[in-house]
């Protein structure tokens, strides 16, 4: 049931022609209170498309009633003009719901440089008939209007005892021209304070959506979205709440890797026995951006010593002549030099996992990548965006 | 004429059958003075190759005797027995031109990993045969027995007023697996001491051959290494003498870049008006390495929002909604918005030029970079290494 699984949502997903395909490409979810509670974190890369620029106004107060998303186009680098659109969508909505138009988030997603007068009289068109259409089961509908080059719908539920958490993602994994873009909406019917619900979603993208590492690359339209209805009347144990969300935010960060675009292998990158969290991070972002790396994987080779070559690009502290490396279960690498032979290694289920044990501290984190295939050059070379 | 090309030095290339080819794969040069002066500059990269480990030891006195480079196996990760291979090899070479091991460098490239017994056999072997034909001719051959997959030898010559420098280079392009290694040796009879011959050499360096980057990706045994002889008797004017080391190492970086393998765009990205050249780098650097870039000008695209949205992964100063991006001699976007069509833009000869006007400085650089091809893949992902 996605984002309307939690009590109190109502979602709706409409098709305005936005997409040559016809599908749906108009998403609109609202919250039905009691609390109108909203949190969410942007793209960090400082090109901003104009949704990006709106919705960063928006949060700031911590209220949010609703949030509308188009796939179909992407609004960056479309001027000031585009701003305009993004501003009218959220003055459409608003008059709708009768709420304020600075309440409202905006998403898009799609090639980029798309956002013309033509796209802006369908988002609006689209405005309207999503939310004549609202409903408490319209979740999966919403989750449907979002995608571009997905291939599946990704959504998640997270049950506790007496308040839930509903989710929905695209994009994010081997990203096509121009749909580069991860948008994530969150909803839960559980009961918290702005300042909550931002340092939860803080803490838990940080660990999931944050250690997604496809190909590098850093959309202009990423935002991962909370919405806080605090209908389930539920107070939840803070530990409880972030522990959920985090393996909410999990899931679909999974879902996303395993539909990257072109992949054949959803590859983990485990850094064990750092001296650091972050430096786990900094080692397995190395690696997760190798593209020798990642091309041998897909010619399913278990090459260590690309592992160790990226790596050692890394200021992190460790010993390069004594870590460990496993692949898929298997330690070809021990102190720096050769192990197991690399027979041993089966690496063609898509399923990769590589093990790095720096041997200097106690500290770990993963990241996940996909490997660099001859389909992620021809989706990413041969369309325009 | 290569490395022999300046007066005072000896080179040879012998095939002892470490490329499965039966080409030539073992190269000595040779200082005959009056000056043994050198200095090098090694990768950066921390899994450091043995060979490295070996040459940075021995380049700490400023005295340079001979190099020996071998192509067919980089001995890396090689552990200690790799290690004594090297040492063996500079013994051996020191022991046949009645000189010190200490003042033989050593360089390898060829698969990560290849370094047992009968490497150690056929290097050892290269070593006194090289040795035996050394001759002031022999410039050529050396080039030719460092190559790996360069499908032509790169040198170069730069004649002044009483003094030479002389040249050779190879790989560093797009990198088949384990044979990502730049070695680059440099020849000169002009008079320098160690410490100017060393400062000369990391400013040349910096703005030629640390700003070719073909696929982000660093090897674990680049070196590059100038040796002085002082033949000419002449003392260069210092600007001079830099100006045109700068010149001959640009000259072999733009040959490295056109023998990329599988590339078919080599690539110039200009960065002008940035607050410093660090950030004109770091600026330049963020758009060479990525992927959806790079793979759009494979596919002749013009996609200037793929640059900007590069750009905006960085943290050097500029205006994301102010910057101009010229490809090919057109401005397709001026103040981080649309300006020429896209039509106009022709992206099919193999010579590309990015141009990114930040608009905040007066400093400038340039990397240069290839495009992320079918090839690259195959090339990278279908043989061990």
């Amino acid at each position: 049931m996605s984002v309307t699984a939690p009590q109190g949502f109502e979602a709706a997903g409409v098709a305005v022609g936005l997409k040559s395909t016809g599908k749906p490409d108009v998403a609109v979810i609202v919250n039905r209170g009691p609390l109108k509670t909203g949190a969410a974190v942007f793209t960090s890369n400082r090109a901003k498309a104009n949704p990006i620029l709106w919705s960063e106004q928006v949060i700031r107060d911590g209220v949010v009633e609703a949030i509308v998303l188009n796939s179909g186009g992407a609004n960056c680098f479309t001027g000031s003009f585009g701003f305009q659109t993004t501003h009218q969508t959220a003055e459409r909505a608003a008059e709708l719901l009768g709420v304020g138009a600075g309440d409202i988030l905006v998403c898009s997603t799609g090639l980029i440089g798309t956002g013309d007068q033509v796209f802006r009289d369908k988002v609006l068109a689209g405005v309207e008939q999503g939310i004549a259409r609202l409903n408490p089961e319209g979740g999966p509908d919403a989750a449907n209007a979002i995608m571009t080059t997905d291939s599946v719908q990704k959504t998640a539920t997270y049950q506790a005892d007496g308040w839930s958490i509903g989710g929905m993602a695209k994009g994010a994994g081997m990203l096509a021209p121009g749909l580069a873009t991860m948008l994530v909406v969150l909803t839960t019917d559980a009961v918290l304070t702005s300042s909550e619900a931002d340092a939860h979603l803080r803490a838990a993208t940080r660990v999931s959506f944050d250690r997604l590492d496809s190909d590098g690359c850093m959309s202009t339209n990423d935002q991962v979205t909370l919405m806080v209805s605090g209908a389930s009347g539920v107070t939840p144990d803070a530990a409880a709440f972030r522990a959920g969300l985090t393996a909410i935010c999990s899931d679909l960060a999974r879902q996303l890797q395993g539909d990257a675009e072109g992949a054949s292998h959803d590859i983990s990158i485990q850094v064990m026995h750092a001296a650091s969290e972050e430096e786990a991070v900094e080692v397995g972002r190395s690696v997760a951006r190798n593209n020798l790396f990642k091309a041998a994987i897909f010619g399913n080779d278990p090459n260590w010593g690309r592992v160790l070559a990226a790596i050692g690009t890394t200021t992190a502290l460790f010993d390069p002549y004594d870590v460990d490396v496993e692949m898929n279960g298997v330690r070809v690498c021990s102190s720096g030099g050769p192990d197991r032979p690399r027979e041993e290694v089966d690496l063609t289920p898509r399923a990769t996992s590589i093990v790095i044990d720096l041997k200097v501290g106690d500290a770990s984190a993963t990241i996940l990548t996909n490997d660099l295939t001859h389909d992620y050059v021809h989706e990413n070379s041969a369309y325009a965006s």
